[in-house]
C-alpha cells in the first residue's frame, strides 16, 4: 500500500472543525484505495500566534515541507485584525505559500444543480456554470520589492508595493493554466491590464507566447475591469481563467460567489515539485466558530483535490465527490445552503452522511 | 446669463453619435435655465491618432483646461489594439485626466425601477441598488513610477509598476468620498487590501484619520476580493464606495454590470478646482459604430452631471434626469436595453423623445 503523511493545519475559527470532518473522509477514502495517509496536525494562524507568538512557527514550515501534502482549515479572526503586519495571521499564510512555493492556485467555481438557487443570480444565467481559476500565487504585487513605507519630495508620508513578474513566472503559470484548460472545455481566458500595466504587457506577451506549445487549447485575452464584469453578465462563457495573484484574488471570489455556495468551494496549491497546499475558499467565520454549523463540504472537497493533484490518487478523489454529490441528493444541507424541503444538518452530521455515502 | 465653454470629445465608435445627441440635451437644458453653452469639438483617442498622430494632441488638452468642462464619448478600437503604449486611445485617456488634475471618479450603479429586469441578478437581489463608487483616478499603480520593463538577477525580462500613495492623495480623495456619501445614504465603505500591501495600509489609517470630519458619515472597511463577492451577493448592502484607481477600475465595472444596462450609466471626473471632464462608462463599441444603434442615455445622463457637478447647475441637470425617466416610463428602448412590450428605438431617435421630454 501507498503511505503518505499528510500535514493538518486546523487554523482558526471553524478550520478546527472542518478540518477534523474531512480528515475522516480522507481517511476512509483513501483506505478504500490502499492508501495509507498518516496525519500531523500542526500550528498556524492566529492559533499559532496565541501559543508561540508567531503565525507561522519554523516546526510548522519544516513540517509541511516534510510531508506529502498539507490540508489547511482556515485563519484569521477579529482577534488578530489589528496585529501589525508580520504578526497577522494572514502573514502566515503568505510565508507558507512562499516557502512551499505553490505558484499555482487552482479555484474550482461550479454550480451544482442541486444548489443552483444558491446563486443571486438567475437561474438560466447560473446554471451550468464551471470555471476554473488559476492564480498565480507567489509573486506579482503580493511579494514584490521594494515595499514599504517612506517619505516622498514633499515631505509627505507614502506607502507603495510592487507589481513584478518575470518571464519565468509568467511560463509556468501559464503552462500550468493550458495544461488544466486541456483537461477541462480546452478554451483558455487570460485576464491582465496590458492596456495600462507593463507588467501585464509582458504577461500578455508571454502566455501568447506559451500557447504555441498548445495548438490544441483556445486562448483569449480580457481586461480585468471587463472580466469582473462578463463574470456576472455571462459566466458560462469562461472555462479556464489564467491571471496574476491580486487579480485572481479578486475574480476567484468574485467567480464563487456567482456560484451562491461558496461553503462548497475548494481550491489547491500547487507548485513545481513538493507538497501542495489544499485549503476551502472560505474564510475562519468566527461568529459560528465552535457551534458545529459550518459547512465541511469545501475541505472535504479540498481533500479530495488533495488527493488527486496532490498524492496522484483520482479515483481515491473520484469517491470523495462522489459521496459529496450523493449526500446533497439525499437531501442533507448546513445552514448555508438549506433551503426548504432540504434536511438541515450540522458540521459533524454532514461528515458522517459523506462516510456513510462512500 | 452665465455662460460657459463646453470641450466635446467625440472620440471612436459610438462616441460621435452619442456625443451629437447629447450635445442637443445638454444646450436645450441649459437654454432652460438661462445656462448659455457653447461647445469647442476637439480630437482625441483613435480618431486623433489617425488625424494627426497623437492620442492626445496638446491643442485639445490645452482646449480642455481652458474650457469649463470636457464632455467625452468613448475611445479605443481593435484598430488601435497593438499600438505601443504611448501610441493607445488608453493613453490619451490616462493623460487627459492627469493633464486636468480630476482625481475623483465618480461612479453611479443604480438600477432603475423601468429596467430592474435587464440585470443578471433575481429581481429582489438587483431592485432598488443604488451606489455611488468614488475612485481615485490620478495615481495609484496606473501612474506610480518606478514602471518599465527590466531584467533581473537571473538575467530574465522583467515587466513591473508601483502602486503608490501619499497621505494627501488618499486625503483628497476620502473627503470628496465623505461629502458626496454625506449627500446620499450616509455610508461610506472603504475598499482595501490592507492585510496584505502597505499602500493599502496607508489607505486605511489616512480615510480613517479623515472619517473624523465627518461624524455623521458612517465609514466601514471591506478587503477588496471581499467587495468584489459582496457586490455579488448582497449590492444593496452598499451605498457609497471609496477606492483606488486599480480597484476602482475592477469594482465600478462589476457594480455597473450588475445593474444589467451599462448603456444608461454615466461617469463624473473632478479635481479641486479646474474643468470635471463627463463621460458614459461603457466603451466605443467599434461593432455597432455609424449604425444609430447606440444608447445615448449614458451620455446625456453624463451631461447632467456635467451640469451638476461641473457647473453647478443642478436644476438643469435635474430636468435632464426626469426626461430620460420619463423616455423610459414612454417605453422608448435602445437595442441594449429592449425588452418585448416596448418601444425599440435608435439613437437618434432616443434623444428626440429626450428633448421632448424636457
Ligand atoms: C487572507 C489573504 C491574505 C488571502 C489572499 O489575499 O491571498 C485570501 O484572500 C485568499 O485569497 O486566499
Ligand atoms: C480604458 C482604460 C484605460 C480605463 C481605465 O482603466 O481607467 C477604463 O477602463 C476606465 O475605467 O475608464
Amino acid at each position: 500500500a501507498r503511505s503518505y503523511i499528510i500535514t493538518l493545519l486546523p487554523g482558526d475559527g471553524i478550520g478546527p472543525e472542518v478540518v477534523a470532518v474531512a480528515k475522516d473522509v480522507l481517511s476512509a477514502a483513501g483506505a478504500k484505495e490502499g492508501v495509507e495517509l498518516r496525519f500531523r496536525e500542526m500550528l498556524m494562524g492566529g492559533a499559532a500566534l496565541d501559543a508561540v507568538g508567531v503565525p507561522l512557527p519554523d516546526e510548522t514550515l519544516a513540517a509541511a515541507q516534510a510531508s506529502d501534502a498539507i490540508l489547511l482549515g482556515a485563519i484569521g479572526g477579529y482577534k488578530w485584525d489589528s496585529n501589525e503586519k508580520h504578526l497577522k495571521p494572514e502573514t502566515g499564510l503568505l510565508n507558507i505559500r512562499a516557502g512551499l512555493g505553490v505558484f499555482a492556485n487552482l479555484r474550482p467555481a461550479t454550480v451544482l444543480p442541486q444548489l443552483v438557487d444558491a446563486s443571486t443570480l438567475k437561474k438560466e444565467v447560473a446554471e451550468g456554470v464551471d470555471i476554473m481559476v488559476v492564480r498565480e500565487l507567489t509573486g506579482g504585487i503580493y511579494f514584490g520589492q521594494p515595499r514599504g513605507f517612506g517619505t516622498n519630495d514633499m515631505g509627505e508620508e507614502i506607502g507603495f508595493n510592487t507589481e513584478i513578474y518575470s518571464v519565468s513566472e509568467i511560463d509556468r503559470i501559464a503552462r500550468v493554466a493550458f495544461e488544466v484548460a486541456r483537461k477541462r472545455g480546452g478554451k483558455l481566458c487570460s485576464v491582465d491590464k496590458a492596456n495600462v500595466l507593463e507588467a501585464s504587457m509582458l504577461w500578455r506577451k508571454r502566455v501568447t507566447a506559451i500557447a504555441s506549445e498548445f495548438p490544441d487549447v483556445e486562448l483569449s485575452h480580457m481586461y480585468v475591469d471587463n472580466a469582473s464584469m462578463q463574470l456576472v453578465r455571462n459566466p458560462k462563457q469562461f472555462d479556464t481563467i489564467v491571471t496574476n495573484n491580486i487579480f485572481g484574488d479578486i475574480l476567484s471570489d468574485e467567480a464563487s460567489m456567482i456560484t451562491g455556495s461558496i461553503g462548497m468551494l475548494p481550491s489547491a496549491s500547487v507548485g513545481e515539485s513538493g507538497p501542495g497546499l489544499f485549503e476551502p475558499i472560505h474564510g475562519s467565520a468566527p461568529d459560528i466558530a465552535g457551534q458545529d454549523k459550518a459547512n465541511p463540504l469545501a475541505t472535504i472537497l479540498s481533500a479530495a483535490m488533495l488527493l488527486k493533484y496532490g498524492l496522484g490518487a483520482e479515483t481515491a478523489a473520484k469517491r470523495i465527490e462522489t459521496a459529496v454529490t450523493e449526500t446533497l441528493d439525499n437531501g442533507f444541507r448546513t445552514g448555508d445552503i438549506y433551503s426548504p424541503g432540504t434536511t438541515l444538518v450540522g458540521c459533524k452530521r454532514m461528515g458522517e452522511e459523506v462516510l456513510k455515502a462512500l
